[in-house]
Order: structure tokens, then C-alpha cells, then sequence
């Protein structure tokens, strides 16, 4: 057993993408309904393509400048020539997963309406097929591209001795994830602003000041509210988690050689990944539910397909690395059952701080009753607060990972470790992204009934659906399957971080050796380059998510402005007689988000280069750090202070605290408005920001090199 | 020239003390007004000094206990004998610094007021001495404290030899900074905690709910807010810049040995700090203004007085470092100009984020328009985007100092240049913090004037003093002088806090020789212990302001039921026959600020330890880094939010986008009380915390290297 078992890559590819495309195609089998209904979708599909071309053309534009200052780099000797094509791939793949995941999304929500006027359990099919779609395709165009590279490069330095070869092949591999974490930026911050923009608007000028229901179709924004589902939660977060899988293998991928396990050490996650999508497709077998309405008995189905496919990964990965690197590593095995564990605690902690079943959120809802001012300071520290739990856990898990792997023995063995526990945590995320795709799916379908006027049952049903992909169980009698996806990402973002700062290093010394520089890498801590690189990292995702949150505010105010106006000068409007123009406020959220995703975004290319060229190899090395420390709680800050005010809005609608209307009730929208561009837009973002200023880093090592300013 | 010169230490003490004695003894020969005026006065020092009594009741428990564990360590010869007598000193005159300051802040506004009948300028200079007498005992009993120890302390150890001798006494020394710290925490976080509660609950029920102004006699919050401003702002400030300054000093001196300057090296910053007191009270001369009641005539006489206390400093010190440190090593001088220098800009960048006069507090209120929601993220978004110049500032001062101090030729050099540039960024500080402790005297003042129902021109020109001390020149003709003062806390925070990290290294090294310990301390940046440290620490600042944002929160709500139970029981309160019940007020935030600062000021002492106890001495170094990092911006980040919100309002109060009453001015009063917390509560605590950190680590390293679990 060993490098012959690589065939296993593209295999798992070319299963993942069979099942998705059997599955999507088994969805276009059910009706979209009636006329009225197919009318909604389409409108909602429209602007959400239209959007996303948009977006293709404006970082196609990105990616040409890109392309030519890699090509200029290779020309220079400074990357090889290959880097340039692997960047343009994983650019191409992100946004490619993100737009079959998006397509199929807006093909079911329709669907998954009219499936629920038949019975809850077809609706819950419709919708999680649709998100398996979704989560399958993800993992199977990101191992379809990493076998790729991996064997044409392997082909391509044949010639050269294997471990020299896999050095080279790695590396390159790296900038095919920076391609996947450039794109992924775009389209996370892109499609946030969108969604965020278009929601934060339209209840704005919907809930608060016209005193009309959500999603009724005489506010303006209701389309536009629906495409950002779309394009910010499903095509986002598509483009997002395809970058945090392709990133964690990479990352690892590239500590092997170090770690001394050469090609076996890459196939490790390779192969890993391919029985991930095993997994997943067996465990979506296991989601099922009868007729009953109850959250718990949805939530039972979901968590059986995951708990199915996370049971396969821990049996089959020790056999796994038992098999590559031998029974004297099997540390490795524990650092996979700790990234494991470690993703599932933090789920678990986002659902205790976040839902209204437990007591922090609970409290939030209970400053909502002295006005909006205690509902933010209550939330903000909720948010801060729930921090604790997620760092202690990756602390621990990298400690874990690394002493058990070998840390002490050989420190690169330790590191290889970390690396390998974020491939463990992501391992199953066919099966997990599928119950993240599913929400926007559900609410969706719970928007096209409620504009379709379908009977009030079928509303019924679907918000039963949609409270699950929202994470709302506030019957607090079980955690919410949402939350694990949510807790994967942030916990695999800090682990790979970390494996990539330490493959920046290896990169950096390989580098230096090779060029003969007469200089140590002085990584200690009170190295003043080093700090002030630490300071400046430290600073970026505040910088980035102030970026992203005042462009959110300030589309928002251009949607109620315009929605305003529609109820000002379209006669009959308010009475339901005339038509609001929908297209308006689609085409206001897409300027604003395809202007305003260009300035963080370049960010996390400009500072590290910046920084690099000015005061040299050190400073980039603390700029990732401080990066990632801060970036890292910031996002679980802001996610969790998001969430906690969303649920704590609907635990007062739920006619708790005086219920809809009450003045706690507007305190507590002003509290959930707020939290929109915390959670969906600003945080998730930051997980890729400190991923992507690693792997820029590393791209351009040498160039930095020979060309800083302080060398 | 050279150790013969320690005796100007005491001398500047001496000054400093005896010249605020003459100005507190001439603000006492001010008339306090109409008996009316006497009795709020009364009231409020009541208040005021209860609150303190019940505070260092609690403190004493803490530091008894403390006490007791360090002199256990030191039965134990993990520390001299002299630390747990250190400690308690620190905090004794911490404690004190704020007292005096207290007792003459609440004895001078009434006096304030009843000056600003006859005049603006007589206004000016009561308020101004008042500040002065705070600033002056501030540094008065720093210089004090620090001669006795550094005096002593060479006399017990006369007879080793002078390198270790030096060590000795700059090591204890730092005990003493840590007890200051501890007492400064404690100050800061409960008077913060209970000048917010009083003044966000005052708001609440009294501006909001009941829609009655400011500083109403019938707001039964309205004593405990202005005792509040008393406790927080001026003992509580005064305990913080106490702390600041003697833990400048304590770092710098710290590092002189390592930087191979022996004994000098601890007497420049000592020196420095006499011919501040100097500069300073010469700097006191200049502040008079004519009668005009334009702001930036005001402003003009507070600055003057500043910067000529600067221009001293500059040309002082130079002579100071050559004298004593020879020519040799007169990059150490250019750290101090860096110090001056960057304390400013941080000052200016403050002063821009903040005031109405610029864009950003413009634009935040403006977001106000929309309601709560978008004023919360715009103020958010601003405070966010303001880390960048003062990082960056503090980075190219780190950088600086480092670099010219002679940073090349010996890594030490540069360190000790570092520690220098925050004594530089202080040295004035007796002046600086009069125009800071001058606000809340003014503030004060303007609401006897409120209360005692004083003509309305008397109210006009204590609003002018008053506008000064709040940086709210919304003219933007100038930047105010306040911020200044913030600029030096916060600027000086982060390059004391790196000193001390610097410092911390230096001790365990040492310790480690002299135990004859076999291992490496090894700071390299992917130590996984480190790497963990780094994120504990980068998740502390969150809890801590989590933690005093809540109590905040918690102790408003008590307020808000409190008043409006008075408005219901009490016959005639509303229609101003009865009195309201102001003690039972001023006794519930008394309450709150005692139970609610204990939690957040020991974790500062228990995380490090614990942390330790666990991983070793890597951690904690990872721990004080990443505290640092993560405070630092946190605490721009708030101060600003907070003190754009604050302006913001004042803005639209001024008659701005529908001034008072409307739907814009509400919002923004939201922002505002969000600010509150954020500015005066949890933001300046963190310049302690990451301080108290570094401190409570050089103590326990001893303990901690033998008695750690990861050793």
C-alpha cells in the first residue's frame, strides 16, 4: 500500500460529482408549481445570474492582472512557471462549485414549495438534495483539480529525486489554493454585501417603517432579498468552503516533505478526503423523516446523515494512516480525532451562545425589553464572550495535535499534525455543506409561498424547514446542524492558518538556502520586524470588516431610498393593484456589492506584498500571526453576536417578552439588523482573509527575498 | 555627570507635590456659591467618597490577599522580600494619586461655577488648577515612590556588586508597577463601571422615557451620574495615568541592564521624569484666556501650555541622554522625540475619528437618519477603521526606536530605546493629564449650574469649558486637547506593554541561568505553546470587555427601574415639589461597580499564573504578546467608536439632520449610550490589563518555571 493508492483522488472526485449530478437531476424531476410560483423563481434566478456574471467579469478582470504578474514573477525565476495556470484554476473551480451550487439553489426553491404542499418529509428531500448537490460538488471539483496538479506535476518533474519532486509539486499546489481563496474573497464578500444589503434594506423600509410582513411582495426589495440567498449564502459560501477544503489539503500537503513523510505524506489527505466523499454520500442515505412537524425529529434525520459519515472517517482514516505512514505515527490518527472533535465542540458552543434554547441568548432577548442601546451592549458581549470556548478548543487541538504527532520528537512531524487535524474536521463536508446549502434552499421556498399566497400549512411547513437551517431550535433540545458547518469553518480556518505560516517558513528557509542568503529567518517574538508585523496583521480584519460593514450600511440606506420611492410614486402599490419593480433593487445591491468587494479584497493581496517589501521575510511572518489571532476571534465574535441577536428577535416574535410589536420587539430588529453584516458578510469573510494573506505570502516568498527594503 | 544625579528625582517629587499643593490651596480660596450650589457640591463629594471607602475596602481584601501569596513565594525564594512591601506601596499610592484628585475635582466645581459668574477666564483657571493639582500629585507621588524604592533598595544591596545589584532593585521595582496596575484596574473598571451606569441608566429613563434634560433635578440618577464622573473620570483616571507613568519608567528601568547601561540607564528615566515635573508646572503659567468665549481661543491657551512643556522636554532630554549616556548613544534621544512624536499623531488621528469637525463623525451622524441599526454600524465601522494610524504610528515608533537606539548592533539596545520612547511619550504628563482631569470638573460644573437653576449665560460658558475637555470642538479649527492625552495613554500603553514583554524575557532567562534549568527558552513563533498563549491572549481582551460591558448593561437596567419607580411613588417629584431619592441611586451603582470589577481585574491576575502553571513560560510570553496586540487595537477601536457616537449626537443636537427630538437625534442617542460603555468603561481598562499582565508574569516566573506542568 502507498503512493499506487493515489488513484483514490480522482476517484472520490468523479464519484462526488456522479451522485451530485444523479441527485440534481433527480430535484429537476419534481414541479415547480404553480404559474405564480415558476414566475418567483425565475425572476429570483435571473438576478441571481445576472449578479453572478457580474461578478465573473469583474474578477475575471482581477484574475487577467493576476495572471500577468505570476507570469512576470515566473519569467523573473522568482515561482515556477506552473503557478501562474494553478492560480487560474483554483479561481476557476471556486467560482465554478459556487455557481452549480447556486444554479441548482435556485432550481429548487420552488421545488421544495410545492414538495412541501405534498408531505414535510418530500419537502425536506428536495431541499437537502439540492444542498447535497451543492456540498458534493464542492469536494468533487476541488479533488478533481488537486489530482490534476498533482499528477501532471508529479509527471512533469519526473526527472527530478522525489523529494525535490514533491517539494515542487506542493508548492505549486499551494497557488492553486490561493486561486480558490482569491475567488472565494470576492465572492464571500461580494455576496454579502449583496444578501446583507438587500435584507438590512428591505426590513428597513419593510418591517419598521411600513409595517408590512417579510417577504411581501409589495416591498420592492423582496426579490432582491431572495437573489442575496442565493448569491451571498449558497454561491458565497459555496466559493467559501471549497477554498477551506482545497486550502486545508494543501496547507498539509505542503508540511509532508518537512514532516519526512514525502509523497505518502500527501496522499495522506488525499486519500482521506476521497473516503470523506464515501461517507457523505452513504450518510445522505440516512436523511429521512416522517410526517411529524417537530424540529426534533428533522433535526434526528440531518444528524443521522452526519454522525454517519463522521463514524466512516474515524474507522477508516486510522486504517488509512496506519497503512501510509505506519504504526509509528499513528499520532497522526489522534490529530484527525481531534480536528473531528474539535470542529463538533465548536459547533456545539455556536449553538449555545447563538440559539434562543440557552441562556445567553436568552438574556440578550431580555435587554431588548430596555431599548436598542442594552440589546447591542448585550449582544456585543454575548458575542465576545463566546469566543472563549472556540479558542480554548483550537488551543487544545493544536497542542493535541501536535505533541501527539510527534511534536517533540521532530517539530515539523508536530506541525504536519495540525495540518492533517483541519483535514479530519473537513473530511465529511460533502454531508455538512448539504445541511448549510439546504437553509437558503428552505427559506427560499418559505418566501415563494408566502408571495405565491400559498395556504398557510405549506408556510407552515417550510418555515419548519427553514428554523433548522437557521439554527432557531429554541426548544433548545438539541444543536442545530447549521451551527456544526459554521463551527467547521472557523476551526479549520485557524488550524490551516497556522499550517500555513508554518509552510511559509519552510517555504521562506528553502528559499533562502537556495539562493544562498547570507541571512538567518528570525522568527522570535521580540524581533521589532516581527512585531510590527504582528501589530499590523493584528489590525487588518478589524480594518476588513469595517470595510465591509460600512459598504452594507450604506447599499442598505440606497435600498430604502429607492423602496421608499416605490411606495411614493407607483400608484396603487400599497393596495396591492400595481407591481413593484423588483429589478430596481436587484440591479442596486449588484453596483454596490461588485464596487465595494474590490477594496477588502485587494487588501489581502497589497498589505502582505507591502509589508514583505518593506521590512522583509519577518514581518510578513507576524503580519500572518497577528492576522490569524485576531481574524480568528473577531469572526466567532461577530458570528456569534450575529446570531444571538437573530435568534433572540425571533424568540421575541415567537410572543415572548411582549411578542411582535412590542417595543422590545423593535429593539431587538434594530439588534438583529445589526448582527446581518456581522454574520453574514463581515465574519465568514475573515476566515478566508487570514488563509489568503498566508498563501499570497508564500507566492510571493522569493520575490520579497530579493527584493525587500530592510533585508 | 551621572549617579550623583538620582537626587532629582526626589527633587521633582517635591516640586511637583509642594506645587500642587499651592495651586489646590489657592482653588480652596474660591467661593463654592449659593448654599443651593453648597449642597450639590456636598452631595456629590458624598457620594464620591463613599463610593471610594467602599472601594478600598474591597481593594484591601485583594491586596491582603495578595500580600499573603507573595509572601509566601517569597518564604519560598521565588521572589525577594521586598516584593510583597513593593506591591502594597504601588498600590497605595495609586490609590492615592486618585484620592487627592478626587477630593479636589469634587471641591472645585462648584467653585467652577461660581467663577464662570464672574468670568470665562477665572472659569478656566479654577478648572484648570483643580486638573493641574491631579496631574502634578500623579507624578509627584510616582517620582516619590520610585526614589524611595530605587534609594532603598541600592542601600540594602550596597553590598553586591553593581550589576546585580541593579538587577535586584529594577526587578522589584517592577512589583511596585504591579501594584499600581492592580489598583489602577480595579479603579478603572469599577469607577467605569459606575459613572456608565448612572450615566447611561440617568439617560435612559430620564432623555428617552421621560423626555426631561440633562442634569434634571427630578432624575433621581442625576447625583449619581456627576459622582460618577468623579469616580471614573478623575479617580479613576487618575489611578490609570499613575500606573502608565510608573510603569514606563519601571519597564525602561528594567531593561537597562541588558542594554549594558548599568545604573545610568535606570537613572534617565527617572531624570527624565524630574524635569517633566519641571517643564510641567512652567507649562501651567501659559494656560489664560481673555473673555472671549470662542473654543478655539480656549483651546489655543490649553495648548500653549502643552506644547511648551514639550518643547522643554526636547530640548532637556537631550542633554540628559548625552550627559548620561554618552554621545555614543544619542539614538536614544531620537526614541524620545519618536515617543513625543507619535503620542501626538495618535493624539490628532483620535481628535479626527472623533470630532464633528471631520468626515468620519460627520458620516456617522448621518448614518443616523436611518435609524439605530445603521448608526451603530457606522460608529462601529469608524471605530474599526481608526486602528490604522495609531498601529501604524506605534509600529514606526517601535521601529524607530529600536533601529536608532542602536537595535543592530545589540538587540538590547533597541529595547531599552523602545521602553525610553514611552517615558519620552509621558514625560509631560503632569500637564496633559491637568487639560484631561480639567473635563469632568467642568462637566460638573455645568450641571450645579443646571441644578442650582443658575442664569443661562453661566450654563453657556461652563458648556464652553466643558466642550474643551470633551474634544467635541466641533468648529474643527483645532484638534482638542483631550485626545492628546488619550493619544499618550493608549500610544504609551502598547510600547510600555512590549517593554515589559521585552522585560519578562530578560527575567526568565536569568532565572533560568540561576536555577541551572536545562532548556532553551524558546520564543520562536511556531512553538505550538506560544502559538496557544498567542490566542489565549488574543481572546482576553474580548472577555474582559465583554465582562465590564455587561456589568454596565446590568447595573443601567437596575438604574432605569430604580428612577422610574421614584417618578411613580414619589407625589410630586414630577412636578418638582419632592425631592427624588439621589442616594439610593448613587448606593446601586456603588453595589454594581463593587461586585461587577471583580471578576474582569482578577482574571488578569489568575490567566497568567494559570496559563503558566499549564504551559510554561513560552505561553505566557504568547499570551502578553497576543493580549497586547489584540488590546491595543481593541481599545482605539472602542474609544473611538465611543467617542464618534458621543459627538455625533452633540452634532445633531447642535441642529444638525433635525436636531433635537427627532427621528435622527434618537438614534444617535442609541449610539451614544452603546458608546458609553465602549469609551469610558471597558476601552481604557485594557491599557491596564495588558500591562498588569506582563507584571503579574515577571513576578510569578520564578514560581512558574519550577512548578509548571508542560515544563
Amino acid at each position: 500500500m502507498g503512493d499506487n493508492l493515489t488513484f483514490l483522488a480522482p476517484a472520490g472526485s468523479l464519484l462526488a460529482l456522479a451522485f451530485a449530478a444523479y441527485l440534481g437531476y433527480s430535484v429537476l424531476q419534481f414541479s415547480e408549481g404553480t404559474d405564480e410560483m415558476k414566475a418567483i423563481a425565475a425572476a429570483v434566478r435571473e438576478g441571481a445570474g445576472a449578479y453572478l456574471r457580474r461578478q465573473y467579469k469583474g474578477v475575471a478582470l482581477f484574475f487577467g492582472v493576476m495572471f500577468v504578474i505570476l507570469f512576470a514573477l515566473a519569467l523573473g525565476r522568482y515561482i515556477t512557471i506552473f503557478v501562474p495556470f494553478a492560480f487560474i484554476t483554483g479561481g476557476f473551480f471556486s467560482g465554478l462549485a459556487g455557481f452549480i451550487g447556486m444554479s441548482m439553489a435556485t432550481r429548487s426553491s420552488a421545488r421544495t414549495a410545492k414538495a412541501a404542499i405534498d408531505g414535510l418529509n418530500k419537502g425536506l428531500r428536495v431541499a437537502f438534495s439540492s444542498g447535497a448537490v451543492m456540498g458534493l460538488t464542492v469536494v468533487g471539483l476541488g479533488l478533481l483539480d488537486l489530482s490534476f496538479w498533482f499528477y501532471f506535476l508529479n509527471w512533469y518533474y519526473r526527472a527530478l529525486e522525489p523529494a525535490i519532486r514533491i517539494q515542487n509539486v506542493t508548492s505549486a499546489m499551494l497557488t492553486f489554493g490561493m486561486g480558490a481563496s482569491s475567488y472565494a474573497l470576492f465572492a464571500r464578500v461580494g455576496g454579502g454585501i449583496f444578501t446583507k444589503a438587500a435584507d438590512v434594506g428591505a426590513d428597513l423600509v419593510g418591517k419598521v417603517e411600513a409595517g408590512i410582513p417579510e417577504d411581501d411582495p409589495r416591498n420592492a426589495a423582496v426579490i432582491a432579498d431572495n437573489v442575496g440567498d442565493n448569491v451571498g449564502d449558497v454561491a458565497g459560501m459555496g466559493a467559501d468552503l471549497y477554498e477551506s477544503y482545497v486550502g486545508s489539503i494543501v496547507a498539509t500537503a505542503a508540511l509532508a516533505v518537512a514532516a519526512g513523510f514525502g509523497v505518502r505524506g500527501v496522499t495522506v489527505p488525499l486519500i482521506m478526503a476521497s473516503v470523506g466523499v464515501l461517507a457523505s454520500v452513504i450518510g445522505t442515505f440516512f436523511v429521512r423523516s416522517g410526517e411529524s412537524a417537530e424540529q426534533s425529529v428533522l433535526l434526528a434525520a440531518l444528524r443521522r446523515g452526519v454522525y454517519t459519515s463522521s463514524a466512516i472517517i474515524v474507522v477508516v482514516s486510522f486504517f488509512i494512516i496506519r497503512g501510509l505512514l505506519g504504526a509509528d505515527n499513528m499520532g497522526v490518527y489522534w490529530a484527525v480525532i481531534a480536528g473531528l472533535v474539535a470542529g463538533n465542540i465548536i459547533g456545539f458552543s455556536t449553538e449555545y451562545y447563538t440559539s434562543a434554547g440557552f441562556n445567553p441568548t436568552r438574556r440578550v432577548a431580555g435587554t431588548a425589553v430596555t431599548g436598542p442601546a442594552t440589546v447591542i451592549i448585550g449582544g456585543l458581549s454575548v458575542g465576545m464572550l463566546s469566543t472563549v470556548v472556540p479558542v480554548a478548543t483550537v488551543g487544545v487541538a493544536i497542542l493535541v495535535s501536535f505533541y501527539l504527532s510527534g511534536g517533540l520528537r521532530d517539530f515539523n512531524l508536530g506541525l504536519y499534525g495540525v495540518g492533517i487535524s483541519a483535514v479530519g474536521m473537513l473530511s465529511t463536508l460533502g454531508i455538512t455543506l448539504a445541511t448549510d446549502a439546504y437553509g437558503p434552499v428552505a427559506d427560499n421556498a418559505g418566501g415563494i409561498a408566502e408571495m405565491a399566497h400559498l395556504d398557510p400549512g405549506v408556510r407552515k411547513r417550510t418555515d419548519a424547514l427553514d428554523a433548522l437551517g437557521n439554527t432557531t431550535a429554541a426548544t433548545g433540545k438539541g444543536f442545530a446542524i447549521g451551527s456544526v458547518g459554521k463551527g467547521l469553518a472557523i476551526g479549520s480556518a485557524a488550524l490551516t492558518a497556522l499550517a500555513l505560516i508554518a509552510a511559509y517558513r519552510d517555504q521562506v528557509e528553502l528559499i533562502a538556502k537556495g539562493l544562498n542568503l547570507p541571512r538567518a529567518i528570525d522568527l522570535s517574538l521580540l524581533n521589532p520586524r516581527l512585531l510590527v508585523g504582528l501589530f499590523v496583521g493584528g489590525v487588518m480584519p478589524f480594518v476588513f470588516c469595517s470595510l465591509a460593514m460600512n459598504a452594507v450600511g450604506r447599499a442598505a440606506q440606497e435600498i430604502v431610498i429607492e423602496v421608499r420611492r416605490q411606495f411614493k410614486e407607483i400608484v396603487g402599490l400599497m393596495e396591492g393593484k400595481a407591481k413593484a419593480d423588483y429589478a430596481r433593487c436587484v440591479d442596486i445591491c449588484t453596483r454596490a456589492a461588485q464596487k465595494e468587494m474590490v477594496a477588502p479584497a485587494l487588501s489581502a493581496i497589497i498589505v502582505p506584498i507591502a509589508i514583505g517589501l518593506l521590512f522583509s521575510v519577518e514581518a510578513v511572518a507576524g503580519l500572518l500571526t497577528g492576522a490569524t489571532v485576531t481574524g480568528f476571534v473577531l469572526a466567532i465574535m461577530m458570528a456569534n453576536a450575529g446570531g444571538s441577536w437573530d435568534n433572540a428577535k425571533k424568540f421575541i416574535e415567537e410572543g415572548n417578552l411582549g411578542g411582535k410589536g412590542s417595543q422590545a420587539h423593535k429593539a431587538a430588529v434594530v439588534g438583529d439588523t445589526v448582527g446581518d453584516p456581522f454574520k453574514d458578510t463581515a465574519g465568514p469573510s475573515l476566515n478566508i482573509l487570514i488563509k489568503l494573506l498566508s498563501m499570497v505570502s508564500v507566492v510571493f516568498a522569493s520575490f520579497i527575498l530579493q527584493n525587500a527594503l530592510l533585508r
